[in-house]
């Protein structure tokens, strides 16, 4: 039998937004790969091996799941959320660049609910108009190129949406994102915490920019800004469809 | 049995895309409200009353499902990919506004896979950085504001994905879209317009913005646009994570 390579998004957590397109390719498989969280949630089962990694070796992984697909195994790359949106796909595609014989693998991208929409969801529908995902983590681009973007996307008046927002090693980044904030947009702009969306974990909270703290975000946090006409009903925060 | 009121999303079209949480709710509701198209998707059952309607009755959709919860019904209100992306979530809350006493029920708003992500995942993965989304119909906003947006989110550099890109009876405004990126980005900018995507309609084509032609998007089109570093590997497209 020949070998292929899945990416496939397993959703933000709870087993019941996995899509049964993933479900099928993950029961099919013969080597799971990915980091070492979302491989622990792919059950294990006889002849199936998993390769779980650490953080930040995207590429190297990726080269590994070619590597094995080339010889013959049936490979799932597994990201959390879409693999598509920060997560694994572009890493795949990038490790394929240099290696044209890779390029002829049976290779597919299995979509899968990313955190932006599962935390809308649960707050009603603040991305309900034009919006933007911006990942909020410099390791891969320049700060500049960040505040840059938050502006124009404020300017165009876009419901934006934050992954990783804050990391550990470097939280005053997203302290300079509020500030920027303050600086374009009202203080009464909604601003929605969604930390760890359907998982035990989870926790919502919905505040006005000028209530804001840093502190409010962490790397599990999907920070979603309403547009300039954002506002809450209810228990629930929405963006009209008139915007 | 008190009654309840599910917001959901059908996914793109292939049921292999639609989440067991999606499917679960469906199993358990006596009413199913939506788009008729969407509602054609539920099987029928006995005791299930199917309740479809036409695109623009938004609001009045909205109400007849509220109404229907707060009789004690177990209703789900269908859209077509995520129910918070340009679909049914934000009208349902506008209902909501008017009426204090439906702001007590039991609702939910289940995510699904947006019509921009199951697109990418089958071009390559041109969503993997950051992007934006952007509804070009001009039912409920003013042209003006379309053309703001879209040329700062071109100045900003985000990838974009275009929902409702080309209506049979204004196909000019897709045309002056065409004309706004020409005026913003290099010709060699990447498009892909992805037709049905997961139907048996499904059609794909990745062409440079140069290339590019009003015809080549209808309304069952999502158009992704890259951004300036997104580029084609083998058969696919994606965006670098580092851009």
């Amino acid at each position: 039998m020949s070998g292929w390579l899945v990416i496939a998004g397993l959703g933000p957590g709870d087993e019941a937004l996995v899509t049964p397109e993933v479900t099928n390719a993950v029961a099919e498989a013969t080597d799971i790969v990915g980091y070492i969280p979302y491989v622990a949630r792919i059950p294990a089962r006889p002849g199936l091996v998993l390769h779980p990694s650490d953080n930040r070796v995207e590429l190297d992984r990726a080269r590994h799941a070619l590597q094995m697909a080339a010889e013959g195994r049936r490979v799932v790359v597994v990201s959390s959320g879409d693999p598509g949106v920060f997560a694994m796909a572009s890493a795949v595609f990038e490790a394929l660049e240099d290696a044209p014989l890779w390029q002829e693998l049976d290779i597919r991208v299995l979509p899968g609910i990313t955190a932006m929409l599962a935390a809308a969801a649960r707050a009603g529908a603040p991305l309900g108009h034009d919006f933007c995902a911006i990942n909020l983590s410099d390791n891969l681009k320049p700060w500049a190129v960040i505040e840059t973007r938050l502006r124009l996307a404020a300017q165009a008046d876009f419901a934006m949406a934050f992954y990783n927002p804050r990391s550990a090693s470097r939280p005053e980044g997203f302290t300079r994102v509020l500030e920027i904030l303050r600086e374009e947009c009202a203080p009464e702009r909604m601003i929605t915490f969604a930390r760890a969306v359907s998982t035990p974990e989870e926790r919502l909270q919905t505040v006005t920019l000028a209530e804001a703290r840093p502190e409010m975000a962490d790397m599990r946090t999907m920070v979603i800004v309403g547009n300039s006409a954002t506002r809450r009903v209810g228990r629930w925060v929405y963006t009209p469809r008139r915007a």
